[in-house]
């Protein structure tokens, strides 16, 4: 199967040419999975919780959504994107998995990074994997990397691939998902974003792109800059990530020694 | 304190010459603690279990424990260092930990690689950690790198340092290593051996060398190259290990999210 990411250069705040620039590349690509950045209809540094209210959408029949379900269907692809996620009067930052059929899960962020706690109410969903026909499917959002055991439970139910929508500002992730990919012997997807925010004052943030698709044996089969909006896209074969194999003696699940670990 | 690993290029079976190699390199180091490689005093690939418990010592009386006693009185310095242990009739790929007062502790490897399986028992110790004095200590054994619950383990317990000898073969332990240091702000010293042993015909095995101290931030503090026998040394401050903060507002254990783990 061909897998994709889109690395974005959003606007902050201009939802509709975000997701329009978004969706054109999309379907340009010819990819079974696209993966999207973190919050890449709105831009990242919201001023404030009223503010991530006013621009957050419903993840089902928001204009993100909706027009990407379109997307799906018309190119018969997945999708999975971040956005700002409104429900009742919280904000998650959330990744939406999307197919042909239309909203196929919701992923709300785990682990919320620095003034994200600020804004968005933790997340409420489990770390899950959904069969989407070619692979099965895991999603985490950007700080999630860190904590081993995000990757690490999405592993153990099953992933193949999994979807990493990002807004990275730290330098390290990018290696770290070789890690990951390596330690879990799955595909990773990484799509970060570009450019500069500095909505508040003092507050600038300089988003790393360098998005990439990282092998079952952390071969980078796809990657991109650091600066410019862009796209990668690989062909991959899950059975690669069904063998955990690392030597005709080492199952790294089975190898697991789980009474000795702490969680 | 000063930390420090020894790389080294051991002769099978010599333990005699081994041992007095690696003692004079640590003695001349004036490190507070120095990790040495995995199974350090016999070399690495027995051609059976018979092999492995004849060249295999008790960690308290064996020659190389004995003698590494001695130097750590001598030097007043901790010592980590691996060895083929004996233990009745077993033999297990075990890291000792030994101060100026003698054996303080024994850590037998939990996840075998490879041909290790047909050679050593499982190891049946705890991921434990002990303070001695200056920092507190962590063991694992090299092939433990890729299951970050032994790290993590180890990290959670309240260990500074993860003192890691290694005779890596496979190229992704050393950048891993980083993420290792990295998701859980802990000191990694990973010391590993150099040259090649075939002593199983078409058994051919390169060990990479590349050790290295790691900073809790990622940093390399000292690192060797992949093919002679060194020493790599670092001045480290095991405060930077007690504070987990990456941001003002991420501790990254007081972040996890223990109830969405599986283990």
């Amino acid at each position: 199967m061909k897998a994709a990411f889109i690395q974005t250069a959003p606007v902050f705040g201009d939802i509709e040419a975000n997701v329009e620039g978004a969706i054109k590349k999309s379907l340009s690509l010819g990819a079974d999975i696209v993966v999207l950045p973190e919050l890449f209809s709105t831009g990242y540094q919201f001023r404030s919780r009223a503010e991530a209210l006013k621009l957050s959408e419903d993840a089902k029949d928001g204009l993100a959504s909706v027009r990407l379900i379109e997307t799906a269907k018309k190119a018969r692809c997945h999708i999975v994107a971040g956005i700002a996620e409104k429900a009742g009067d919280r904000v998650y930052n959330s990744a939406v998995l999307i197919g042909p059929k239309g909203l196929i899960a919701v992923y709300r962020k785990a682990h919320l990074f620095w003034n994200e706690k600020k804004i968005f109410s933790p997340g409420n969903t489990p770390f899950e994997v959904y069969d989407i026909g070619a692979a099965r499917v895991g999603m985490m959002i950007c700080f999630d990397w860190i904590f081993p055991e995000a990757a690490r439970t999405l592993a153990l139910k099953g992933a193949d691939i999994i979807a990493h929508p990002a807004n990275l500002v730290l330098p390290y992730c990018p290696a770290a998902m070789l890690t990951r990919s390596i330690e879990n012997r799955v595909f990773s997807i990484t799509a970060n974003r570009v450019g500069v925010e500095e909505r508040i004052k003092g507050g600038r943030l300089k988003f790393i792109g360098s998005s990439q698709i990282v092998s079952p044996t952390g071969e980078v089969l796809a990657s991109v800059g650091k600066s410019k909006a862009a796209a990668g896209v690989a062909e991959i074969d899950v059975k690669q990530a069904r063998d955990k194999h690392i030597t005709p003696l080492n199952d790294i699940f089975k190898d697991r020694r789980r009474g000795m670990y702490l969680v």
